[in-house]
């Protein structure tokens, strides 16, 4: 998917909301263990009850991977099924990939040429070359870790060399030259609070993934106040907020009311 | 397994080679496209004619999920065949994963419980929380990227702080406090010369996983003059040069030679 139509969906829907699909067998409701895919029949409810009120979907693979064949199949049903009847929707693995060139070469083919997924989550750690195989696809996107929503982003990501350029800025300063905004964005935690305004003084332009509001603990408030651009150029995830909401029969009437709920909260966000 | 089996597999094998299975079914032998599970043919033949030589094989993740749930069985298959028929063979999963903390404990359980894998390759960019959850398994090993083999290494890994430590440098040291040499690897081409000095500084006796010799063009005399620890302290790996030295019928005797041709050079580096 282009940008422009990205950026027409966010307007006619009036969210930039982006539903994590971390589906674990382990947290979904019980009746769904009775199905011959219970994954899948849990994202596929998810999927049918929310899709009015989200612009994406980000399956996480670990959540697949971790149930090897079974998961795998799961995945790639997930992925069709929302090829087939949600074309609309930018469909993001979050995979946090990268490695060598032709390594990163295979993960490229398997994500946008089998699975015509839009878009990858992809870890800057070994540089270039690790990431410009995945830029090769016209349409499609590297959403490249800068500065991530957990406690341990304070490790590395925060580091500032000694021209007291830190760690994230330089990932995002450094991959400019590898693409433009039609086909890379950033992620960026929604706990970073005021961080965005130094991120949009380097990026003002690209859109951000944003994972960490909800459970995490962000603020969407405070994500747009310091992150929004005319464009919207914000991509918001929730992932446990909506898909474990509620664990009974109800629960993807419940993720609905949810999504619903953070939608009209965008809506207002993007016509203040 | 423990570090000191490792060192003792080493020691009476005269090897610390690891073989890496990239396998790319667009680059094996033409007779194998024939068989049901062409992936997994060819690593058999490839396990069955090289483990004299070898201590470790590393079936490298991108090259299985290419082919979705085939290329999953494939790699599965290879990794039960190895448990069962070369038990003293050390597998690692190249997966570069790392995400935060609830995810990574997913890929954990994946690749330690369901796999019984040896160790895993974990990318640093997110910090400890994204690291410490595969250190939940006795036994089990997380090897942390840190200066790594492609040109791209040279983007991130060796900007330098405010205090003149390199990225590379902060990440064995900070790390470190993460868990031990009984638990923790790190991974270093075989192109980085002399920074291997720098390295033994900061992990004095901590097993190093080498990527980059041969294909990548990194010298495993120079690896063992800067790296070697008196317990051997090395992981010295070789994908394409051995697995795909030949294509024709007799691809496995010519991988087996190559093997041993390296693991003849590491008996006389262990032996100065």
């Amino acid at each position: 998917m282009i940008r422009q139509q990205l950026i027409d969906n966010i307007r006619r829907k009036q969210s930039f909301l982006c539903v994590g699909l971390d589906t674990d067998l382990r947290k979904i409701p019980q009746h769904l263990l009775r199905e011959d895919d219970p994954i899948f029949a849990f994202n596929k409810a998810i999927i049918d009850a929310t899709a009015p009120y989200c612009v994406a979907y980000k399956p996480n693979l670990a959540f697949y991977e971790c149930f090897g064949l079974k998961g795998w199949q799961a995945f790639e049903k997930t992925v069709r099924y929302l090829k087939t009847h949600y074309p609309d929707q930018f469909i993001i693995a979050d995979a946090k990939r990268g490695d060598i060139g032709n390594t990163s070469a295979m993960y490229a083919r398997c994500f946008f040429e089998e699975l015509d997924i839009d878009a990858l989550t992809v870890a800057p750690y070994m540089g270039e070359d690790s990431v410009t195989p995945f830029l090769q696809y016209s349409g499609k996107w590297v959403i490249l870790l800068a500065l991530t929503s957990n406690k341990g982003s304070h490790d590395f990501q925060l580091t500032a060399d000694q021209q007291g350029e830190r760690l994230f800025e330089k990932v995002l300063r450094t991959s400019q030259q590898w693409a433009d905004e039609e086909q890379m964005m950033y992620v960026v935690g929604a706990t970073q609070g005021k961080l965005f305004e130094d991120i949009r003084k380097i990026v003002p332009n690209h859109f951000l993934l944003v994972p960490g509001v909800g459970a995490q603990g962000g603020s969407l408030e405070e994500v747009c106040r310091y992150g929004m651009t005319p464009d919207c150029g914000l991509l918001v995830n929730s992932s446990r907020g909506i898909i474990y909401a509620d664990s009974t029969e109800q629960f993807a009437e419940v993720a609905a009311a949810k999504a619903r709920e953070l939608q009209q909260q965008m809506a207002s966000l993007l016509n203040p």
